[in-house]
């Protein structure tokens, strides 16, 4: 096991009518006036934004809104954000809405105390050391950064999309009622699932020898959901199938998973040039390169990958051919992929073959800078795993 | 599922040399005077003390120093380091040691800001309404103290143990290195175990409906003590099998195997009464009382008990006669306290039956005050577990 710091100081607030308490928890942790970030007008149609209000107002809070982030949340809106707040006076960012929402908040969160240019921590020149605090009401269970310390945010007149991460970034607090996800549709329900299943995956392939326990917990993440999804699928107003989903959400990514392990997230990084240059969904992208990834390295290590099938999709170990049971689990992977409604190839998601050359470059990827740790990829690996998601 | 709050602030400084880095922890969380808070002189012996003090010096700390805490901590250290903290300006205890002295140390913390009796916080008297900030390098993998709220203390002049909770004692960070448990006696390790497996227990045997994530994490880390803790008492020094000990001991009490879940904890207070009445280690009193309460609350659900017997023990499922799989899992569940050199009944413990009257009286319970949730213990009830375990 290696050394890690763990550290997730979030509150999480979970349970039905949980946002009549964005007042007391705003005020608990020092803010007085509140920036509500949100993405479209469903969140004022739905009643929330009133109720949120409402709690704000109860509590004594002022507060100024910006809505319109969109999947794949843009710079554009995050500089609209730094200068209200600079402007207004805000000293505390409140997001209503899922990854993409809270991830521009994080972003104007860490660029109002700072000087220059906020994409500066996310190109690399500079370290966020100061942010206003980011608190979150959640509407949907999927990107996990209600309860992590990173930001993904796409630069418009290039399409780069790039992560930073802080301590400093991670919310406050975190408010988590599921029924505010049971409204979904199932498409976005399916993308959270793969979202999440990723984030853990990213964890679990590994070669850190003797982490049985974040094994297991891995195990326990992976297998909830593998359980609950088809149920609210099914059942969209399935109350306890989407609180577990929601928590599972949380818990895939606020690196409990994870401690103590190497980690890849090669998977992630080749996705993101597909969402950036296509606009199509994350969890959609992923669902597309995962298995991709998977296949291409099966051989590194199949006794992980056998393990992956037998305890995460039930299947029979195969003694005498390890490698057969290790394939089933991908297998099974794309089934359950195909089985929510998610595509598994480049023509799923209107992605062009010709693009490849262009993706394997903008992912930056070269000689001196390689991707993943289970194991690392070239320009040419990727551009392989890429081909093997045609 | 329950609503629920989460909320575990602590900063966890995990793996090798991490006490090193105390200093730098104290400073980032506003300590300036430390009252040095321990057990035995066996960190003084083992060089633990040196390294500490001297990360300490190096961030330009003073600090004062208070053994003696002993197993089942009492309120007299408790008064004096109360009393050495108000004199000498202290602002932040290190409990350097186990959940003995972890709780200690936050009773300590409390009682400094309270201008009356710290004990008001254990006889149900006061809330706690500030403390000062505690920090723990910990020496022991069992209570799980350091990333708790929780702390219990024993009153010595009529040896009443009680337990008090507040989201201000739970430790600002924790240092977490697992080499400095290789050296525990085979006794005191296996007590350990107990004591964590007791608290995924109290939280495993619920009646709440669907929650299906949170049992299956109960599961990860119930089935990581019992595939970890034989490996390390025939090799103690298996740093590896101690660091997953030690991070389950963590995760057994932050109460993330009990989100959303209504809990039982009958099995604790029961035990109570017995360590403070016979002064044995509270994971021996574990051994002895929670197989005892299996057998008493069985038939309430055998359903319940059968999923722990396959999930947990391996056993296979009688689909004819659940009850039989059932019965299995406790039996698995003795065999395993025996094969770690822990007792099952009274006679191993010095406990006699005799007392029973008397420890059912100092329980406090009776008909307005019944234990657990599981099951509803009455005074009859808790004279019958106690028996089942002569």
């Amino acid at each position: 096991m290696n050394n890690f710091t763990f550290f997730s100081p979030t509150c999480f607030e979970f349970g039905r009518d949980t946002e009549s308490r964005t007042g007391a928890l705003v005020k608990r942790f020092g803010g007085s006036k509140v920036l509500i970030h949100y993405g479209s007008g469903s969140v004022i149609r739905s009643g929330l934004m009133n109720r949120v209000q409402s709690s704000l107002q109860a509590s004594g809070l002022d507060c100024v809104l910006l809505g319109g982030v969109q999947p794949n949340p843009r710079s554009g809106l995050v500089y609209e954000g730094i200068e209200i707040c600079r402007r207004e006076g805000v000293d505390f960012v409140l997001a209503i809405g899922g990854g993409s929402t809270i991830d521009s908040a994080k972003a104007i969160a860490a660029g109002v105390p700072h000087m220059g240019d906020f994409w500066e921590f996310f190109s690399g020149k500079a370290v966020i050391g100061k942010a206003i605090p980011v608190g979150v009401v959640l509407t949907l269970a999927a990107a996990g950064s209600e309860g992590s310390g990173v930001s993904v945010i796409t630069r418009e007149q290039d399409s780069l999309k790039r992560a930073t991460y802080s301590d400093l970034i991670k919310p406050v607090f975190a408010i988590m009622n599921p029924a505010l996800t049971c409204t979904l549709p199932p498409y976005q329900t399916a993308c959270g699932a793969m979202d999440i299943m990723a984030h853990v995956m990213e964890r679990y392939f590994t070669n850190t020898p003797d982490v049985e326990l974040t094994d297991r917990l891995c195990e326990a993440v992976l297998t909830t959901i593998i359980e609950q999804v088809p149920r609210v699928l099914s059942h969209p107003d399935d109350y306890n199938a989407r609180a577990n989903i929601m928590w599972a959400g949380m818990l895939a990514h606020n690196d409990i998973c994870g401690a103590g392990r190497d980690q890849d997230w090669a998977s992630h990084k080749i996705e993101h040039e597909l969402s950036a240059l296509y606009d199509v969904a994350h969890g959609a992208g992923l669902a597309v390169i995962f298995p991709a990834w998977m296949k291409y390295v099966l051989e590194h290590n199949p006794m992980r990958f056998a393990r992956f099938a037998v305890k995460v999709w039930g299947c029979d170990m195969d003694y005498m051919n390890p490698l057969r049971t290790a394939r089933e689990g991908i297998s099974r992977l794309e089934a359950f992929i195909t089985s929510i409604g998610l595509p598994l190839n480049f023509a799923g998601i209107g992605a062009r073959e010709a693009d490849i050359e262009y993706m394997v470059r903008t992912s930056g990827v070269n000689e001196n800078f390689k991707l993943g740790s289970y194991v690392s990829l070239g320009a040419a690996d990727v551009a392989a795993i890429y081909r093997l998601a045609l």
